[in-house]
């Protein structure tokens, strides 16, 4: 068995209700008392039990994070910085990911209220759920209206979609392809695509969006994006709506023997830190990741301590000039 | 407040001991009180609190999870599959980023035993750290040897650096380099070296090894394989470690005007899906990452529920023909 608060209590000489109070630092106990306390768990090996305290103090110091996938380099990276800035103050953090499927959501959120999570972070794509409205809890986005009092975090999108848009033009381009997610979702992201919408007309060039779904495979998405290419061979820029695509579309290029930067731009959004590192000729328009996560994590303990919130938090992007536009 | 149990046995019209019974499903309840209490339930919004219940049963369903870091490609799928593998036996993951660090390590263990973890799924770099042989813990560690009782699962190291260095060989290479890891930590990826040198002896041909720790940055790593090639121009193949550092010679080769698979050839380890969507042409040796996730996931359930498992599972690799080896 495992020692307990009654063994700490015995070698300690003082009663366990004594014990219980150091450990949950409540009412008066002088500083000997405390030290003798601290001595005798160390000497008995003993683990004070967190969760015994969480149902003690209705505080579990968990926090659900509901992402449609740690492997994409996007969220891997949100998600790292996540949890080092929750672990920072000391909250744990309980992984979920939901691939994209609105099911495999609603049962991670019953199952995190089941946990009493003091809170929840969710990054997925999926429609807006009930379930977050009825969890009344603590709840922030990234890159996502969730519902009415949900607070979100992201990145400007649409200075994003502008700068990509922009960078294009003063490169040389004229016919270029916005290759976007689903506009059916109501999400920060589609700002994107309305800054190409706008900057294209400002320049009074003929704008060309296609929807690619985030939930299709590489492949699918791949044989999407080569019929369009085919269909308009007039393409010589495309701003793709994240780094993923953008490196789908280099990839193709290749294959189809399109030589870029030469007959095609390219340009996408994320400038997470493995995409970098792997593909480094890629131009793109970064996210700040890590300010992200901070003011995510930030704007959720705020809450969870009761102060009041921005309801939407808007963070800088910046240019990263790669060689591919 | 939110309801309790009090509050069901009222609507119910029943005790709070028979509420309490039929959520821990203890004693004998007949059917009809069990719809009732379920209705009662319902009809109030009532979230049965599973902290209470792990503190009863001395079973909290949490099992921590230790990475260096998820954003990169193989860890990241690595964790992706072993939270899905989790959840399905209704496991939740304690996600813990060590960046490498010892002193976070050692933290993330005592976070996670006064958490009463049901056990512990470790995929880190460090030294041995006393504190998991401590920890009394079901402990199941990927790639990585982390004391004597405790549970191993990998692919086969040994036939991966059998398979690249041979490749290598069949394409003509004569004189291959072998970048890996530290040699200093006592992991089983240490295999994969041993392999190289053992085939390359085998060949008659002379073995040219060179470390480089994990922990570098990006750019440290890409200087010292730069220095390397400098040093020695006769190089014709190179065996990575991983596919992280076979990407970055492939990147290395291009800004040094180096033709890949003309003037050198590169393999890799690990072919996590990430990394093949973005440099499809790489040549690697693919680890069963799935596999790996739900090997070392039962491993861990069956030590939970207290039966024999294996010491070291090995899992086998298969090469990917991409067009750089």
């Amino acid at each position: 068995m495992k020692p307990g608060i009654k063994d700490v209590a015995k070698v300690a000489g003082v009663s366990p209700t004594t014990v219980s109070r150091v450990l949950n630092d409540r009412g008066y106990i002088s500083e000997e008392t405390r030290k003798k306390v601290y001595r005798a768990m160390k000497t008995i090996d003993y683990t004070p039990n967190e969760i015994a305290r969480a149902l003690l103090n209705n505080r579990t110091y968990l926090v659900g994070v509901i992402v449609p996938s740690i492997s994409s380099p996007f969220h891997g990276q949100v998600v790292q910085y996540v949890e080092q800035f929750l672990a920072k103050d000391n909250y744990k953090t309980l992984l979920c990911n939901s691939k994209n499927r609105s099911d495999t959501e609603k049962e991670y959120v019953s199952m995190l209220r089941r946990n009493q999570v003091d809170g929840i972070i969710v990054g997925t794509h999926n429609e807006n759920l009930k379930e977050y409205e009825e969890a009344k809890l603590p709840i922030v986005a990234i890159d996502r209206y969730i519902a009415k009092d949900v607070a979100t975090v992201s990145c400007d999108n649409y200075i994003a979609g502008k700068i990509a848009t922009e960078r294009l033009i003063a490169k040389g381009c004229r016919h270029i392809l916005c290759i976007r997610g689903n506009s059916r979702l109501k999400m920060p992201g589609n700002d994107r695509s309305r800054a190409y919408m706008e900057t294209m007309k400002r320049y009074h060039y003929e704008p060309l969006i296609m929807e690619v779904e985030f939930i299709k495979t590489i492949e699918e998405k791949k044989k999407l994006v080569s019929e369009m290419l085919e269909k308009h061979p007039e393409i010589d820029g495309v701003f793709a709506g994240d780094d993923t695509l953008a490196v789908l579309v280099l990839n193709l290029a290749r294959e189809k023997g399109i030589q870029i930067p030469k007959d095609m731009k390219v340009i996408g959004v994320d400038g997470a830190e493995q995409t970098l590192s792997m593909v480094p000729e890629l131009t793109t328009v970064q996210q700040p990741i890590e300010a992200i996560a901070r003011v995510t994590v930030q704007t959720l303990i705020d809450q969870i301590e009761g102060k009041e919130v921005e309801s939407h938090t808007d963070l800088p992007v910046r240019l990263i000039e790669g060689t591919t536009a």
